[in-house]
């Protein structure tokens, strides 16, 4: 239970620290903090959780990363639906909190795309499906590469909360204007079911991609895995 | 004493460095730092004083922190009313240095709003006072967790530090449009006594919001601590 | 063989990643990462890979890393053309992934110069061929020296990662306006073979001076190294 | 010897790297690293080079930081000549090599103010020579107080490198815009020697404040230090 309510907290403040400052402060007049504010507060908010939670939960924050370390052997399979559920709806609690924050805005005007993630015309780029799925996917399958190897047993250890975190923010600084970057179904969730109409359409591929990428990023470590051939 | 004497400059340092940041050098023309810069310059004002003063004073540097980890059960009661004194008397001479230099400046005429933290039409993008507490006592109860988490026994030694402040740039990036970010009674007092005015009649918000959210934080991660039950 | 699929698969993410923002994410409009996003982008890929891969292949992602190692008598002579063959791979192989994602922007018209390398009317900032020269050679020198300092055994263990990510993320915050910064051959090579042309042409530049800054640095630190004397 | 040519190199690409990304890629058009950028730059030349050298030299790459050792008790007089010609003789070579690079610019019209400290009307934003007095014993201060500090034995092993170069990239963060930024004697000859005229004439500033910084910084710490009291 206790680790449920880690997993909460850390896609909570996942959610709010990068969804929110996309939303709040990228495009501030003049000292927005832009996409690579954005990609920053991405990834530190998997820094901070990992400190501060890896050792309850092993902080997931994300159902492609508990599918990934359960496909690459490193994650108990009948934890996997208690983890993804804790995941979607701090998410939801996360994006909720935001919403609170946002409509508080003198002239509030609505909440727009929030920080919906999409392709196509809602691509922040105008990039395409094709570029959508091959961006989620690579992106996912690397992210979950860098998770198996830094935490495998002969990586420095307590590296591995920066190498991971800033793993994060790397794809954000790629990714940003092709799908305003998801590789996390539970923060696309967050983000579509406040925007709804496009958001929720276009859903799928945000659920869809990052699973691919996690599960062939499993296969791949699996194989590669110093634990089997050395 | 010595412990005194280390708050008293960590927290020097926290308002010279993170608030001197944002009154010199984010608005600078064309090559400012902008949010990212001023939240960088936050957290590294944490990062800097917990490797050069942790083993002396732990290095809280705001009174929420102090109080959190008070609630929290990691720090002495009796130590409380100190270091809370040492820390705001830090705060008020780093703002009073940064008096100095910034009215050294060519053509200088006020200091306007210096770093001072604000609501409804004093908050960087307009937001109200709700939005205000809400963002202050759920940044500051994130804040605290992570500290509480990343320094408990079991997280991997010596990176506390620097999980602790890059929290507080992540909290940056994502709050300076809102209330341009206390989460730290100490540094709130030092802005509004030199502002006087306006900052002054907001002030309360920034001392019961953070302090609110600390308590929160001690409460939850008494309640989370694998010491009483793993 | 597990060690070339780790280089193959590190130096597709040294592309993609660093290549791909620099291509997707440098100038978007208003809140594109600018230089300084690429500079943390190139950096990060290195950072993900030391901690993911370091401890099957030692993570080179770079012919003239292999190079320097080999001449400062860290590398096995015998692995060094097989690493650059999987490096160069690798490299290409990313470059194609981003090749895809591009061509799916909605008016998409040609890949201009990608993320090619250039000097004289190439280089960002209209370098002539001495400056390129002397920057890629001194970069990278300098680029190898950090490596093998911070791999040396009286090193401080674990920290080598950081060091040499964030070095290659110093170098790129001094250097592209004059080369688009290389430091590397595959990364210079898989541009160029997309791009065709001029960055073909400029080529060599970009493959002799890594190479040459290398072995100096390689004998430099031999020279130096407390191995020989103390 | 050995501990001189690293002290030498490690200069060279202080200069080389920090005043090297401010002539070159800060006022770059519309994609350009701005102040953050430098001080990033500043911070990564020493975290690069704490790794790389820290174990021959002890890596101080500036005479305010070797006197402030000294006065501190941490580094023995006998070497302190030594090591400050090493120091300022990097510095310079630094500076040519950068010299070198820029002159190679098409159209190119002169170093203007190179990356110059300067106060008055030589300070980028306009301050006075108190306000530079005051920012240059300050933040000196407070540099050494954390380089002291977290080289104490008592403080988490390794982590140093990152706290004392982050401490130089903050310092940048607040204060470029009153000074240009010295903290180090050995950086403000090399530029001032290439651009002349004022720079020469308000060179002391930046040589005595701080060392007037460091030896406060040596005392204080002195007083502070857990191993006389604790």
């Amino acid at each position: 239970m206790k680790k449920l309510i880690a997993e909460f907290i850390g896609t909570l403040w996942l959610v709010l620290g990068g969804c929110g400052s996309a939303v709040l402060a990228a495009g501030f007049p003049d000292v927005g903090i832009g996409f690579v504010g954005v990609a920053l507060a991405f990834g530190l908010t998997v820094v901070t959780m990992v400190y501060a939670i890896g050792h309850i939960s092993g902080c997931h924050l994300n159902p492609a990363v508990s599918i990934g370390l359960w496909i690459g052997g490193r994650f108990d399979g009948k934890d996997l639906i208690p983890y993804i559920i804790a995941q979607i709806t701090g998410a939801i609690v996360g994006a909720a909190i935001l919403y609170i924050i946002v409509t508080g805005q003198m002239g509030y005007e609505g909440i727009g795309s929030f920080a919906a993630n999409g392709y196509g015309e809602h691509s922040p780029g105008g990039y395409g499906m094709t570029s959508a799925l091959v961006t989620e996917i690579v992106m996912t399958l690397i992210f979950l590469f860098v998770i198996l190897g830094s935490t495998y047993t002969k990586a420095p250890a307590g590296f591995a909360g920066l190498a991971i975190g800033l793993c994060l923010t790397l794809i954000h600084l790629i990714s940003i204007p092709v799908t305003n970057t998801s590789v996390n179904p539970a923060r696309s969730i967050s983000q579509a079911l406040f925007v709804g109409d496009w958001a929720l359409g276009q859903l799928w591929l945000f659920i869809v991609a990052p699973i691919i990428g996690a599960i062939l990023a499993g296969l791949l470590y699996k194989f590669l895995s110093p634990e089997t051939n050395d």
